[in-house]
Parts: C-alpha cells; structure tokens; sequence
C-alpha cells in the first residue's frame, strides 16, 4: 500500500471499489430476506429481479478489477452494513403490520441512493484517470441502478402503499 | 407505543422522521470538520454553505414534528453514522494527499443521497396521510438536498477531482 502522503486518486478509486463490491455482496445476501418478508407480490417481484441484476453488477465489478490487475476483494462497507440495518430493524418491528411494504420499499430505495452515489463517483473518477473500459462497465451498473430507483418509486407511489394509507 | 401489529404507516412516518432528525444533527456536527479539512476553498465554502441549509432543515423537522403535535426527537440512525465513518476514514486515511479532496466530495455525495431518498420517502408518506403541510416542508428541504447534490456534481466534474487527476 502506498505511503498515507504518496496516496493518489488511484488509490481512492481502488478503495471506492473494493467498498462498492463488499457492499453488493451483501446486498446480494440481504435481497432474498426481503423478498421472503414483502407481502406484496409485485414488491417480491421486483426485489427477486434485483436479485438477478445485483449477480450481474458483481460480475461488472470483477471486470473493473480485473482491468486494473488487481485481485477483486471486499472492503467493509460501515455505510451498507448500517442502511441494511435500519432495513432488518423495519423486518422485525413491521412484521404483520400494513406498513411492512412500505418500510421495505423506503430501505430498498436508500440502498439503491447509495448505489447510485458510488457508482456516480466511481465512473467519473473512471474518466478522470482515463480509464475508458471500467467507466463503461460501471455507468452501465449506473443506468441499471437508476432504473431500479425509478420502479421503486413507482411501486412506492401506486399499490404497495396505497394499501397501508387505506 | 403501538402495539406490533397495529403499527400503522403513521408510525411508519414518526420513525423515519426521528430517523432523519437524528441524521440532520449528526451531519451538522460533521460538516465543519469537512471544512476544516478540505483543500480546496470552493469545496470548503460549499460545505459551509451547507451547513446553514442543514440548520434550516432541522427546523423544518421541527415543524413537522409540531404538526403532529409530537415532541422533536431523534433515534439513532446506523445509517447514517455508517456513512459519516465512511467519510472520517477518507479525512484520516487521505489526510494530507492530492486526492483528499475528491474524496471528501464523494462521502459528502453519500450523504446528500441518503437524505435525498430519505426525503422522498417521508414527502410520499405523508402525502398520502393527507398531511399537506408537513409534505410541503419535506419537499421545500428535498428539492434543496437535490439542488446540493448537483453543485458537489458540478464541483466534482471540475476543478476539485482535476487537480487530483493531473
């Protein structure tokens, strides 16, 4: 590891990534228990679908550290391990209650924001260091976690919370 | 306290609310650290800036928490302490670097979007509640979260990550 003087932006790329793919990891883990306690079936639906784009995300992240020549490891993320938290929290205290749905759309959505914060970042520190290839791979990750935001909404806005405000 | 199962998405509402009542203060003592430690003055000023913008919002909770005739408190939020310890490590492990600075930004960016989906949540929440006064200061503070995350873009994308970069 280089000196703490000598550190380079480099090195909080390489950081920044190692963070991001210790966070999807988890994500990866955290997705089925929440699909498991949605009661809506369009909200387990769409928890089981990022399921099968967070294995791809993985992947993504494999290539960018494989472009860098370097080993593809975690780094713990104290960021996702606490937003994944707060989402456990809402499992066990809404269980059974109307507003589980809506409390687990809110915990998917600050984990999609906080997605879609170090994907930003990352991509364009990607460009900045010329890195053409891994900034392709990480904004396709970008629009894709950007779509899921939108969907969540959407549901946030339509069925699943409708019922619990009725 | 409600009962578990009877627990409505007006609990839902109050919850998140201490949550994000708890965050805002925690930001408000974090942001003068990351003044005091960023490099760039443009960096510097906007988190000063910043801060007077988290004051203003912490009243608005106030607010909110007046019109449900509730008192204004906070409970711990890991959210958001993960992502501040995120952004301490930057200051600690960075300290002193070229690339500080770019990632000061990028822990002041996760902050920015975890408020942001916070925010977006409880304006919905309490649209839908039917309370259109607390809705309309949720969104006053949102649209700024929003306005605060495209500056540090804008900041980012420029001179501050460049230095870094060249």
């Amino acid at each position: 590891m280089a000196a703490a003087k000598d550190k380079t932006l480099n090195d909080l790329f390489l950081d920044t990534l190692k963070d991001i793919y210790y966070a999807e990891k988890q994500i990866l883990k955290a997705l089925p228990k929440m699909a498991k306690a949605a009661s809506s079936d369009k909200l387990r639906a769409a928890f089981e679908k990022h399921e099968g784009e967070t294995e791809g995300q993985i992947e993504r992240l494999e290539q960018v550290f494989e472009l860098l020549d370097k080993p593809a490891r975690g780094k713990t993320c104290d960021a996702i391990m606490g937003i994944l938290d707060e989402g456990k929290e809402i499992m066990s205290e809404y269980k059974g209650t109307e507003a589980l749905d809506a409390g687990l759309l809110a915990a998917a959505q600050a984990v999609e924001h906080y997605e879609i914060s170090r994907y930003g970042t990352l991509k364009q520190w990607a460009t900045q260091l010329g890195m053409k290839d891994a900034a392709k791979l990480l904004d396709q990750t970008l629009q894709q976690e950007k779509n899921t935001d939108v969907s969540l909404t959407k549901l946030a806005e339509t069925a699943v919370n409708l019922a619990a405000a009725a």
